[in-house]
Formats: C-alpha cells, structure tokens, sequence
C-alpha cells in the first residue's frame, strides 16, 4: 500500500487535522466532538441549517460542502463508514440557528440509522429536524424501487441548491421541498476503471481486469450493471447517456446542469475529454446545457473513473443553482 | 493503457475541446490557431499581458491559469512537449493590448527556444516582449546554478502574483521585476510514488519498485536525488522542508505561502495530511504560513506524488498574493 500517510489508524484525524489547520478562518470543530466540524459563522440566527455526514475519504464530499451557500456543519465517519449518531447529534445542536435543520446526504443504511437517532435526540432537545437522502445512483437500483438507490456526486447538485435556498431564508419546509425537488430531478451513473485501497485494511475496493470497466459502480466500490471491455470515451458517454436520459425522461428542448466527476485519479485531461463527449451528445438531442460541472465533487480515495450527472432544470431551481457559495472547496 | 479517450493522437485537442465547449464564456481561440487559447477580453487596452504555453499533461497548468488575475494567453503543445512558436506569437499578438507582454513559462529547453524566437517575431511587429522563465524545482540543479533549474508547481505563485501586478495597471518593466522578484522568492521540491502513461507511446514516465519513493522527481518524471523506501509522512515532508528551507533561506520569524500540490491521482486526504506535518514542522522552526494552498496545481497526467512549494513572503507581494484571481480552474 503506498500512500503519504503515518499510520492507517490516524488516516481520518491527521486529514481533517490538516483541513481544519488549513482553513481555519471557514471550519471549526465542535468543543470535545473532533468529527463534528462546522461552519465558523454557525449558527447563523434564523437561517435552516443544514447538517450532512458520511463516511471518509470522498473528498469534497462531505466535509468539503460546509461554507456559506451549502451545508452548516458535518459528522464525519471513518473512511466509508458511517459517523456516530453523537457526532451528528452534536452538529445538529451546534449549527441550529432557530428555524430547524434538514438532515441532507446520501441513501445508505448505516448513515441512515445514525441520523435518524439523531433526529430523535434533537427533537428531544426541541430542535426541529427534517430529512432529505440523496439516492441519485440510477445503476443501484431500478427505477420502480429508486427510493432503494445510493446517494453518489448528484450530493453536489442537492447541496448547492438547498443551501442555497437555506441561504436565501426560506423555511424548513421550503428547503425540504426544494431539496426533494432537486433531488427528484438529478440522476448519476459511474464508471470504474481501477479501484482504491482503504488505508486501515491495505485491500483494494474491487476486482477488475486489465482491459475491463465497470459500468455503474457504486463510490465504495460497490457493482455496477455490468464489467465490460474498456471502450472509447464516446462509446462509454453515450452508455451513460442513455441510461440518465431515460431514467430522468429528459427531452429535446430542456435543459440540464453536467457534472463530469473525477472519482479521484483520473486526469482532469480525460474528464475533459468526456466532457467534449456530453456536449456533443447532448446537442444532437437537442437537449441544452445550463451549467457545466468538470472536475473531483465525489471521490473515492484514488479511485480510477468518472460519474456523469444530470440536474434537469427549471426555471425554480435556476437562481438556486446561480447563487454564489465560498467553501474551502468549492467556490462559485 | 486504461484511460478515458478516444485515440491517443487526438487526446489533446479533443481534451482542449472540452474545455472551450465549458468555459467558452471565458476562453476563446486565436481564429486559425485551435493550440493557442487567449481570455475571451483579450486584449485588455493599456494592460501588460502576461503569455505561458508548454506542453499538456499538467492542468491546471498552464491553459487553467488563463483568466483575471493570472495569464492572458496560453499556446499548447502536445502531452509533454514544448508548443510551437507559431503558437506562442498567435497569442503575443492575440493579447497585446499596447502595453507589451510578459513571457511567464518553465525552465525547459525546447520552450525557451519557440519562445525565444516567438519574440523575435514579436518584435519585427513592433510588440514588445520581456521574458522571466521560472525555475524553482531545487532537487533539478544545484543551488550554485540554479538558472538550470526546472520549473514546477511554484509556476502558480509566480503566475498569481506577476498577474495581480498586471492588472493593477503595471508597466512591463514592473511586472518584469515582480515576477522575478517572486521567482527569487519561490522554491519546491517533490516526491513521486507512480509514474502516468504518456497517451501516444502508452508507456510510464518511470520505474519505480513496489516500496520505494522517488525524491525529487520531476513533472515529466525527470530523475530526482534518489530513490528510497517509502517512509511516513512526517519523514517525507521533513526532507522535503530541509531542502526547501535551506536553499531559499527561511529562517524562524519569516512569513511563507505554503503550496501542497497533487501530482494526479493522490487523494486530497493525503494532501491534507502532508499539510497537516508541514504546518506543524514549519511552526516548531518560528515560521508563519501566511497563506496555505491544498491540491491539485500542476500535475503530470494520474502520477501519484505530491511536490511542496514555499514562497517566502514579504510587504511589498502580499497585496499582489491577496488580490482576486478567477480563471475556469482556479478562484482565490
């Protein structure tokens, strides 16, 4: 295993160490809680929180979307591990400015045992919570059981468009509608083209052939729909394409937002080139691009591939997805 | 060969395709020239404009850091291989808003000559051009000679600065002094853990067995000092930090920006780890981190290392370091 690291054991703790070391002025972790990081300025007063959290190592999810104009405050778990109920418990108090927080991140079982104990601890304490899972995975599951999907980079598009509704002042219940309306409306899908190895078990995330991808695989490694031969760039855009188009039932004449996400060691070189590949597939459709997004949103670790994400826009969402949002991460 | 393409002889102008076909609001390309790629404002009237180009293979650099702020123009060669002077003088013309244009490029032989002779094409057409070559990789020559030096990630910093001085209305002779200034003031070195495949030839930059490091290495995968065991990385930054400190003289009470760059495919976990030991090592010496940068800068295709640059601060580049920048890759 050759990785810069000390030792496996301290993989999460010395990364965000240094990601708190870094960005001081934006980040702070709650008081005796380390894997309770918050925005600075939390809570702001009056203004929805938004708490999410996940498993390590899928930088900039999920730490990397807290700042203003996205999430308030993260739990952050081992790598591909859920984070405690405690950790979220603990964000949730911290970053409640007064109107409710949503509970925003992705559709798995560990993630959601956790958050929904904590719900109940907020409510407890008389902290209004509200949840939306993010399962965009359209590979994960079949559209009739999509409820059943994962949550993948399609995060990125729910962040930023309930954050920045959050940010805007609307009420709990706006943002939750807002956010399920965005999350109704975006779709992913993946390709894998070699895995990554997990620090603390030194073993790699999947098994594939030299001159084989894996169409759909899930960002922990997880199977997709299918191992195939490795094709060109235009052949496995158009796979892609073909299955976000149907499962979001986009036609000539709308328009989407892209989001070409590296998973973690491809070139941004080659996710360029995709890119080129969308445009022109789309643009034979007829289908128009609002806002293109090429670059690392959702990793997993050095992972080879590359998602595509599809936001279908209208003409609520556009402000949303226009507003500015500042975190160490991401600025736009 | 596993990468995301179509031919390898058209990864190049079909990765530049893509970034045209999502940033044209902010690039264009000389009409006649698809290799040189210029600010979609260009000229901007009475501002020095500042050209780089070399060869692809190292987003952001150099195309990325075409933008407000930062360069005016790029000329683009093939993966790892000097652009041709044609090029270079397309953009010189292209960009020259009266003011004359810099030469901001790396240390590299076959680009100090097309842009060598790109400047006497300018000058035959009355444009005048100044050159600073920037050479900042420590490990490629020693310090006796260190105009021999490579130029590497320290690019950015050279860039940021030299292109705050343009656009706050500088004249050629004082962007010129800046940037060398800056250069004087600017050091790195970097560690490689795995080569990248050249597209074209489908072969590795270098041989590296399963254990070790390659200290020093270059973003072509250019030798370094040596070849040793992987060590943590709290050993590996410590090296790094002895050479860097040393060569350009820091000393406890100095002010230094800190710039942790990604090779290709190293998580920004890791990065975030090896700036965790550098701010720490750095504090235990007396030295202040101005203003840290984490991840990925300037590249060389999926090569997995890190290279650490530190510019050594003083009054008189803080204010051109603090200035906005905003390029499709990089917003400070």
């Amino acid at each position: 295993m050759k990785k810069i690291l000390n030792h496996p054991d301290d993989f999460v703790d010395e990364s965000i160490s240094g990601i708190l070391l870094a960005h001081s002025n934006f980040l702070t972790p709650v008081e005796g809680e380390p894997r309770a990081i918050i925005r600075k300025d939390a809570p702001v007063q009056g203004k929805v929180a938004i708490a999410t959290g996940g498993g390590y190592g899928h930088l900039p999810v999920f730490l990397g979307y807290v700042g203003e104009g996205m999430a308030d405050g993260v739990s952050v778990g081992n790598v591909f591990t859920s984070p405690s109920a405690d950790a979220m418990f603990e964000v949730t108090k911290a970053i409640d400015g007064g109107a409710g927080v949503l509970y925003l991140y992705g559709n798995y079982f560990g993630d959601k045992m956790n958050f929904d104990y904590a719900a109940e601890l907020a409510a407890d304490e008389g902290i209004r919570v509200e949840t939306v899972r993010v399962s965009d995975d359209v590979a994960s599951a079949p559209f009739e059981s999509k409820d059943k999907r994962r949550g993948v980079a399609g995060l990125f598009f729910v962040y930023k468009i309930a954050g920045a509704c959050a940010e805007a002042g609307a009420s709990l219940d706006e943002v939750k509608r807002v956010a399920e309306q965005a999350l109704e409306s975006v779709r992913t899908m993946g390709v894998g083209l070699a895995p990554c190895i997990i620090p603390a078990s030194g073993k790699p995330t999947f098994e594939i052939g030299a001159d084989e991808v894996e169409l759909g695989i899930g960002i922990h490694g997880e199977p997709g729909i299918q191992k195939q031969q490795l094709a060109t760039a235009n052949e496995i855009i158009a796979q892609l394409l073909e299955h976000l188009v149907s499962d979001l039932n986009v036609k000539s004449g709308d328009e989407v937002c892209v989001l070409v996400n590296g998973t973690g060691s491809t070139p941004l070189e080659e996710l360029y080139i995709a890119y080129k590949e969308v445009h022109e597939w789309l643009a034979k459709k007829g289908i128009q691009i609002y806002r293109p997004f090429v670059g690392e949103y959702a990793t997993s670790l050095e992972m080879a591939g590359l998602s595509l994400s599809l936001l279908k826009m209208n003409d609520s969402l556009k402000p949303f997805m226009d507003a500015p949002a500042r975190t160490p991460f991401i600025r736009l």
